[in-house]
């Protein structure tokens, strides 16, 4: 997913540098990203991650989250976050088409978040899914919000 | 969502002016937020968002919540959030008019807290739902409080 | 509530001089309330609310407590969370009847809390419900705790 | 509670000097609590409740131990928390007992903790429930852990 | 659990210095953590626990682990979660298995997030699992996120 991230937001035309970090476990996402920001004066960051199946990693997941959400209000910078639960797919082959479209899609909100975030308006209630072919308007599952 | 709600600021006949913008998910909401008072100096914030029927969107709406409540406290500002989850309503269209009526009624709430706050108390306890018909007293969803 | 609330501070004997705020809903308590302190210079907030029956309402509390809390952390200062369910009660006369009974119960509460707080003890592990008929030493609901 | 809790704290044979505070309940010991570390200079709290049977009171409990976890951090004090759910005993004899036996363990605990911390890894890892028999080796529900 | 955690670092070949301490319980783990951080000077962190198998159990571990992930944020330094629930092992001896297991492979990540962050990324996506024999790419439990 690293490199999927890295390759779109390369491709999007504009020099933007980036700094990969990996770390132990989804948990350990927030600090990293915070340090990232802190230490490193990343002005956006990509918290990429696959939260297993059981409860107790949906549990994590939603830790991980509210971690990155402080992160972010702490920092005033913005944290992408991409997560892809293991039971979204039926299989490890689409699952993994599923994780690098998901990336790809997100690289590319993060990128115009950052240089053009009126581009975002024209996607927004338009139900987009990141990582599953569009539903129409108004039924996406991870639609872009005003 | 976005332009209701500026529609209706305008409506209120005060010189209100508005900055929109537009963000990936809900998730991202609350530290754009922040951004839109700490760096453009907002006194409110309107926080539009549709939230899908899947229980990972109850929990993304449940963490970005949490966010936009924090973001409030650590800038001593209201954040005014409108989410209209896409089950409730039972199509489209009703989907579409609800999260409309309910922009506009947070809308002219939002006026209220910044210019009328008296105002609001009078509607105290009469239960009425943004967005639904009102229910009558004290049986309201969404009902106002003190 | 709050007439309730008010009413029943000014009878218990001392010069309490109150400031009364209405938000639009629970969720804008938290923010609102600090306001109270930090802008007002209040020494101690109620914060009265009615949720709903539905689970997004309970989840609307939830976070609204959480808010509450962290509020309270924020100033140094004790915010009396006096929260009704529309639930608790089987009509809307009992809700009331259970609405003003609580309010005016954790009022006196928040009384002794700024002016007798050694008042509090005596009533410590007996088993005061709040709005409810009492219910014996250990049993009630909302029992007042050390 | 409070009252073993300081019968306790003095038994271990050291000069402790305790101060007591009563509040209506459990959501307010936060606040209290990190009061008690700022305002009166108190290096170790303990926080004694006993919340109820119903949902309701659960999550009372967990937003008051979401609190608690935060007053410490902002604090770098520990406060010891001892809540005994009043669906953990068959009836109320037996109930006061477990919350007795409990406010002592945890007060023993508290007073190793300040004046003698190593002295808890002994217990590390043992299974000692506090206010139950001991249960052996690895299986106690509230054990003492690294 | 903390002993195994002690050999496997300092088998890892470098000077890394340890200073270990125990808590009564996993709640306790967030502020004794911030304090081995600001007060020792820690660079890093391992949180050691084994949770039991209530649900009461399961909550003051969610609730130790949002307090570990806040004060990670609040130091800007990572703290290394690793919490052995009872009910993940049929019997005793298998349990204390999988703890030591886990607590050496989390001793390694967390040597290599502070010695060798780049060498964490080989593992990114392979699926290991922390205790449990390797699942397989893209299965793992407690995969190595990016």
């Amino acid at each position: 997913m690293g490199s999927a991230a890295e390759d779109e937001l390369r491709s999007m035309g504009r020099g933007v540098r980036t700094i990969r970090r990996t770390v132990p476990g989804v948990k350990d996402l927030p600090v990293e990203c915070k340090k990232l920001i802190d230490e490193e004066g990343c002005e956006l960051v990509m918290a990429l991650g696959m939260p297993g199946k059981e409860p107790i990693d949906k549990m994590c997941a939603h830790e991980a989250s509210m971690g990155l959400i402080q992160a972010q209000l702490m920092t005033d910078t913005h944290i992408i976050e991409v997560f892809v639960h293991m039971d979204e797919a039926p299989d490890e082959r689409q699952l993994e088409e599923l994780a690098l479209a998901r990336t790809r899609e997100h690289a590319r909100n993060a990128h115009l978040l950052l240089f053009k975030p009126e581009a975002l308006r024209a996607q927004a209630g338009t139900g987009q899914r990141q990582g599953f072919r569009d539903a129409g308007p108004v039924e996406g599952r991870s639609a872009v919000y005003h």
